[in-house]
């Protein structure tokens, strides 16, 4: 990582020495997200994520905006990530089609319910614009992300993602995906190194599941600048408790790993 | 790791699923080395070393077995890895020649003061011999090991290394290298889940230095069977506290990672 990479949100740097844990909120109603925010924003994570499409009136813009609003309240200072996962990346099927969601990125930027916007960079194209555009217009960042919940392809393939979401505009490239083998592992990792001396943004990358939860752990070594951990309940397999991340982060700190 | 490959050195695991933590001592005198033990012992790594390269003493076989037989009692039970690493392989430069150090450890293991001999498999292949048909004489199992303080060589040299250990009649292979990069922190890693696959005995592996921290935390992860802490004083740039492993390995073996 470089110092040049470092994205301020509200005080906390994104690309600094340490990574950053966000924690999701994965709500089904209004009052189910803000009991589960109340509950994550004080193990204190750095950061919270809320997963839209877990909400089931997310195709209704004002009702979302109103419990954006109401959930910004609850986070305090905490900045905010808004996601919309698609079914296809393995996000939850939501009542919404494309067309909605950059309307509704659109409508959260403008109502200022999120400091980050992620979206993934396999969309249409067009949609890629839209979102990145109106979020800047807003003074929004952007994460443009790629899952794979099957397999882990080739390094060459993933620092590809990484230069994709830069190419396209993002303020942020985010890649997570799925090992087979402990060598899938060390390809992500690997990929990872490899993008943080090519690209000028910084990166945020997993390997999922229990085989990969060493990436959530020694990732930011490897240029990982925020790593996604368990406040109340976890959104994909693999992801661990903020006290657990926050001791082991210490302890790679002190042992001067990766700087 | 696969359970075919666990060896046990009185009740310790090596090779089960949770990497052992081995703690150097490197005093130079009698009184340095018990008073050492004694501290090292308190913070209970699973298994001690004796870098007998340290010792003044190691040229007088009759005064280091002496030492050795003194530093078993201060162990108790805690297994012994009894080990001169040469000057050419990062060690001290001890008054003792190669034949010297193979007859010291043929009396290191008649007179049971060690559990385990490292010798490196860069020595003499005659001297290799006979080391390795000592100690099985004795009862006493070796560890075949290669150091690199410059630099870290390819992933499939290193994988190569390991084979040879196994080759040369070792019970235990260990690969030790100095990273320059990130990208050298994972080609030590991928060489360990490499071997790991291909060998049926227990592995060592290392990546040393401040940057190649994250392997003694994660190795076990990727097959390294052992790692070293610092009980009292390294003995090796990049050892971290026994305490800070141990919450370390805690935490990865409730995550679940790489098994």
């Amino acid at each position: 990582m470089n110092a040049g990479k470092v994205i301020d949100i509200r005080g906390r740097r994104l690309g600094g020495e340490t990574p950053l844990i966000c924690s999701p909120l994965v709500g089904r109603t209004r009052d189910g997200v803000l009991a589960e925010a109340a509950i994550v924003v004080a193990a204190r994570p750095d950061v919270i994520e809320w997963r839209v499409d877990f909400f089931e009136a997310v195709g209704d813009t004002a009702a979302t905006l109103d419990t954006g609003k109401a959930l910004r309240a609850v986070a305090g200072d905490t900045p905010i990530i808004f996601t919309r996962r698609s079914a296809r990346e393995g996000g939850e099927p939501a009542a919404i089609d494309d067309e909605g969601v950059v309307r509704l990125y659109d409508a959260v930027g403008a109502g200022r319910v999120a400091d980050l916007l992620d979206f993934e960079m396999g969309n249409d194209p067009a949609h890629v614009r839209r979102v990145r555009d109106d979020a800047h217009r807003h003074g929004i960042r952007v994460i443009l992300s790629y899952h794979n919940f099957r397999e882990t392809p080739p390094q060459e393939f993933l620092a590809g993602r990484f230069r994709e979401a830069e190419r396209q505009g993002g303020d942020v490239a985010k890649v997570a995906v799925m090992p087979r083998t402990r060598t899938d592992v060390l390809e992500l990792l690997a990929a990872t190194a490899q993008a943080d001396a090519e690209c000028a943004i910084p990166l945020i990358s997993m390997s999922m599941g229990p085989l990969g939860s060493v990436t959530r752990m020694v990732g930011g070594v490897f240029g990982s600048a925020l790593t996604f951990a368990v406040g109340a309940d976890s959104s994909a397999p693999g992801q661990m408790p903020i006290a657990d991340l926050r001791v082991m982060f210490d302890i790679v700190r002190r042992a001067g790993g990766g700087r």
